[in-house]
Parts: C-alpha cells; sequence; structure tokens
C-alpha cells in the first residue's frame, strides 16, 4: 500500500465523528439518546428560498458550470446585506467571494496565505478546524489563550510579549465558539494596530452574528480593517441553511483575489439554484431575526435549567448558538459527558475538544426543540 | 498588506478565465463570437432529477449538516452504477466517497498523499489542474509525454528509465482530454505493475467514459487495481450536471480513508437535495446513454467538417467531448486560434494550455448546438 502525506499524521478524528458512532451503538441496543450537543440548525431557512430553488433549477443555465466568483447577483446581496446589517459598504465585484460554505474557507485562505513552517494564532477554546487546517500545510498552530476572567478576549499585553516573528495569520471568531462572547469594544480595533504592527492577517470566522445577538457587527465596521482583515461568513446558522454550503469571504481585493486564485484551481462555483435561493434568503428582513431569535431564547431559558440541575455556572448575556457551562469545582468535565451519556442518555460537548482552556467546561446546544431540551432536564431533576 | 504565499506565485490565472474576459469585450463591441471552445454540457439532465430535487427540499433533514462522506444510499447508487456498467464490484461502505464534483477530489487525493517535494507523473497533455494542484502543494509535476504515434499512452519503458525516486502519485485520464484517446488492451494492467513495483499511487479520471465511447471501462476492472489505484468520475459530463458539483472517488478503504480525513477537515456534505438527485440521475437506463450520444454524434459530424474546412488531421475512433485536430504543418496553433477569434469571431481552444505535446493542436467541443456549429461552418467556407 502507498502511505499517506505526512500531513495527516497530526490530525485526528474528529470528535464528533467517534462519539456519533458510539451514540448510533446505543441507539441500536433500545436506547434514547437527546443528543444536545452539536450546533446543526433544525429549524428551516425562510419558507420563500424553496420555490425559488424550483423555479431556478428549471432554468436552462442551472445544470452549467458556474463562475468560481459565483453570480454577480449573489455578490451583490452578500454586499447589500453587509450594508444593511453592519453598515459595511463593500465592493461586490472586487469585496466579496461567495463559497460553498465558510468551512472551505478556512482552507482556502490558508492555502492563500501560509507557507510551510508559517506560525498561525489560533484560540484556545475555539473551533478545532482552524488547528487541523493548520496542521495539515505544515504551519505551525500557536494557542492564544482565551479565559473567563478576560471575557474570553485574545490579551494583546501578553501577546505583544511573545516572539511574533514567522506569526502571517492570526484566526478570531467573534462572536466565539463555544463561549458565546462577543468581541468588546475595542478589541477589534486594537487588533487592527496588532496586526499592522506585525503584519498578520486577521481573520474574523462571524456565522454567529445574528443569533441572540442584540447588537451584530463586523471586524470590517473598524477603521482600516481592510489592509489586514478579513471576514468569513455564513447562511448556516443566520438562515438555517448549514446543509446548503453557502458561505461567504469578505475584504480587501487584494487579499480576495488570492483566495480566489486557489479556489479556481480546487473547485468550482456553486450550483445556480442554490446561489438564487441564497440571494432570496439573504433578502430577509428584521422579522426573520426577530422570528429566528425568539424560538432560540425560549430554548436557552431551558438550557440555562439544565445548566443549574448540573451546578454549571454560565453567562446570561453570551449570545450564539450554545450555552457554555463552567462545572463545578472539582468536577471532571469531560467525566460528566460521558456519565450523562451512559447514565442518562443525554449527549453534551466536552469543552476539552476546543482546547485546554475548555477543559472545565461544557457546551449545550439551542438546535433542539423545547420538547427535546425538556426531556432532558427532566431527566436530570 | 500582508503577501500570499509562495504557492501561488507558480500557478497562473487559467486561460479560460483571461480569454472569457476578452470575448466579454468583443462582444460589447457588437460581435456575435461563437465559442465551441469549453466542455460545459449544454443538454439538460435526466428531467426526473428536478422531481426529485423538489421533494427533497421539502424533507425537513434537508437543511442540516450532512455526513462528509454523504448519504449511504448515494453511496450505495454510486456502487451500482459501477457494477452495472463496468461490472466492478465496491463495497458503498467503505469503498466509495462522494464529491462535490470530482475537481475538489484532485486537491483532496494531492492532500492526503503528497508531502513537500514529492514528485508526479502528469500527462502532457492533460487537465490543467492536475498540474496547478500539485505546485500549490509544493510537490513537483514530472511529465509525461503522449503523442499522437503513440495513440496517447504512456511509455513505459521510457518512464521505466526515468529517475523515479520520490514519485509518489500518477495522473491517468482516460478516456484521455484533450485527446480522446482511450485506454489501450494492454496500458492499465501495465500501470497497475508499474505501480506496484515503484510504490506509485494512480488515479485515473474518468469523467468521459460515457461519451460517444461503445465500451466503457474503469481502472478498478483490472486485476489488484485496488492496490495501488482509485478512480475519480463525475456526473457532470455523463449526466449534464456540471453545475451540481457531484463527484466520487472509489477504491481501496485505505486510501479513501485518508482522502476522507482530508476532506473531513476541510468542507463538509453536500447539499440533501443534491445528493437525492445525483441518486435518481446515476439509475438512468442505456436510454439515457443512446439519446445522449445521438446528439453529441450529429454533432460530432458537423466539428469534423469545422476540422477539414481548417485542414486539421483527427482520429474518427476517438471518444469524449471533444474533437482535437491536428493543424496543418507549418501553421501555428496558437495564432490559428488568435485569427479564428478576431476575423471569424469563433473560439476554439489551443492545445498548448494543455502541455507542449498539445501545440500543433485545438480543441472543438460538442457542447454547443448543431445550429452554432453549422453557423462556425460556414463563416469558414
Amino acid at each position: 500500500m502507498i502511505l499517506p502525506s505526512n500531513r495527516l499524521s497530526d490530525v485526528k478524528e474528529y470528535y464528533f465523528s467517534k462519539k456519533l458512532r458510539e451514540i448510533s451503538v446505543l441507539e441500536k441496543q433500545g436506547k434514547s439518546i437527546l443528543n444536545i450537543a452539536i450546533g446543526s440548525p433544525d429549524l428551516p431557512p425562510p419558507p420563500q428560498i424553496i420555490n425559488t430553488l424550483n423555479t431556478a433549477a428549471l432554468d436552462t443555465k442551472a445544470n452549467k458550470y458556474q463562475s468560481y466568483q459565483g453570480l454577480p447577483e449573489l455578490r451583490q446581496a452578500m454586499a447589500d446585506f453587509y450594508k444593511t446589517n453592519f453598515n459595511v459598504v463593500l465592493d461586490s465585484e472586487n469585496e466579496v467571494l461567495p463559497l460553498m460554505g465558510s468551512k472551505e474557507g478556512i482552507m482556502h485562505i490558508s492555502l492563500a496565505f501560509l507557507n510551510a513552517g508559517d506560525k498561525v494564532l489560533i484560540p484556545n477554546p475555539g473551533y478545532p478546524t482552524y488547528t487541523s487546517v493548520t496542521k495539515l500545510l505544515h504551519a505551525t498552530p500557536v494557542f492564544y489563550n482565551l479565559s473567563d476572567t478576560n471575557n474570553w478576549q485574545p490579551d494583546l499585553e501578553a501577546l505583544e510579549k511573545q516572539d511574533l516573528t514567522d506569526v502571517k495569520l492570526m484566526w478570531l471568531n467573534y462572536p466565539h465558539m463555544p463561549t458565546g462572547a462577543k468581541a468588546s469594544k475595542s478589541i477589534f480595533n486594537d487588533l487592527i494596530n496588532f496586526a499592522k504592527k506585525h503584519k498578520i492577517l486577521l481573520v474574523n470566522d462571524n456565522p454567529y452574528a445574528f443569533i441572540l445577538n442584540p447588537n451584530p457587527t463586523s471586524i470590517l465596521c473598524f477603521p482600516e480593517a481592510k489592509e489586514v482583515a478579513l471576514e468569513l461568513n455564513s447562511l448556516s446558522k443566520t438562515f438555517n441553511m448549514p446543509g446548503w454550503r453557502v458561505g461567504m469571504v469578505l475584504g480587501n481585493k487584494k487579499y480576495i483575489d488570492a483566495v480566489l486564485q486557489v479556489k479556481s484551481n480546487m473547485d468550482s462555483g456553486m450550483y445556480y439554484a442554490i446561489q438564487k435561493s441564497a440571494i432570496e434568503a439573504l433578502k430577509s428582513t428584521d422579522n426573520w431575526f426577530t422570528h429566528l431569535n425568539n424560538i432560540y431564547r425560549e430554548r436557552r431559558k431551558i438550557v440555562w435549567q439544565i445548566m443549574d440541575a448540573l451546578q454549571c455556572t454560565y453567562k446570561k448575556d453570551s449570545v450564539g448558538l450554545f450555552v457554555w457551562g463552567k462545572v463545578p469545582q472539582g468536577t471532571n468535565a469531560e467525566a460528566l459527558t460521558d456519565s450523562l451519556l451512559a447514565k442518562k442518555n443525554i449527549f453534551v460537548t466536552p469543552g476539552f475538544i476546543f482546547g485546554s482552556q475548555g477543559n472545565s467546561y461544557i457546551r449545550i446546544s439551542l438546535c433542539e426543540s423545547e420538547t427535546i431540551l425538556k426531556t432532558a432536564l427532566k431527566r436530570l431533576l
């Protein structure tokens, strides 16, 4: 047999992939597992997009290869969405690139900017894909610690004291997953100055902006952001379309061009009818967000009660699709999640999978119905 | 500004991307350009798939994240397709991985198997993406020449004389694009022995198998292929679904697992309703292929006349979506295509874009209607 590349040796199987196999075995044994661990929105997307999909699929050009840059009207809809919701002005021709989900953007951006050996600042805790993509490209993850005492904001003083030679890229993710922390008022400004000083490309991954967040913002709102920052966004959480794979990267033409150069050499434009549906979704009005957040707000109340039942502490002003709870002193969070699965048939996420700074935490998703969440609560009382 | 990675410096803008901008300028000047250069199927896909798409989009699970491995029933449909059409038996659980187009598979496979510095055997002429992906990963393309005198088959004797140290992967593409050559009777067997001897992973890219080809075959038909070979396939040409982005990689579980490890770290499963439509398409019977090839056969007759008008020579037994013509001695093929565009408003592909062995050739696509092809012919007579 021919051996895989060295790059695979560092990248482990995703925790959920292994755990979901375990759960499937339990279910085959007849157990009724309540999975409240995963952030895959269960609610339907804006209803009009299904008609749009059906109509667009009949268009004769729908079946043909699409442009790597996506339809001009999709790029315009993305630019309009940023203007309406963040008051950020973007040139739809040059500063917006549709992606097949923002996850692929993590690889595209990394390929576009990282040489082997470059260092990448990655939040701990944080989304594991930043790390695995970095390792796949033989670049080096350098974790920056976030902690509760600092409201999960980067400690720029500490970073300034580090050796920043060879740091090429810094992943940001505000609103932050898994903690639900928002960017503090000054942090994006400070980060932009930090990045300019050290010639580091900032990428803010912003898919949770509109979930239970009274003040959505974008790093591109801040002065001179376009000099050093890109932003990733996605329709997955905002419009309940994770399975449709629609994301975008936004920022300076020079950076977008580099990402496009990678993208055009490794994939193609997304399906025409999906692009048309995405345009419809992006036109949703405030009513959509109100409707969505009313549901998540009610669910969150029950999740708070679950956290109370587990004697976990949490912040009521955090945002996004999850509640992040600190386990009581002396409790091992991973052991707690294992025991919840084994004894109560409830699957929640242990915080360690997001990095060592998540060791004392668990994460519960708002992507299950009130009925399921209440059933979970009852099992704990 | 932060500079892009070194990997981008070697990868040029795609020829068509530049040329299509030129054409768009000409069209704005009022010229009616006949584009008979590009292989994007214009015919509709099997009609039943649109209903399938519409129905599947209404399924509540359609909007959620899908498995990286795709739906079990899609993998089964792909395995069944290989059994029916190639008599190749594949375990749908372990030996089939759906992709968002086979193009992304070129990157996924390269990430899974190549270390920086590894060498990759690439056909000249051949699909330019093999080269650009190789370069993006700091691996080294080593071109193997194909030529008309040898029916565009790899010259294994010549290869055996080369230094094959560090060669990790070899791209094959039979039926071959751009030449339309089929694999000779013995070549896959010989290649499998060659690959076993030198521990090289073979990847046969097989999207043209069913176009004007009386005897579709797969490298996986051959004994011991699974030890050293993967195959890429796609619904783009077979079912006129290029824009839908549905491809697959097939072969040994160990190799598929490595590709899956890459894929799961950089993208997600494809849209549920597209998967369901793909299943429908894969169930098409022989009537579908007969219908499709009847149309292409008529178009090819006109393209042959175009080649005759240009005094180009071509093989009548070649297969696939293109006719590959050798320009008359003393004619520069690129100059010919430039002059056809400037003077006759006809865009055909110069062969040099596929490598130096294509320098004396032009390529014309069968993806335009008889009306358009006849209009092009008239402009030349």
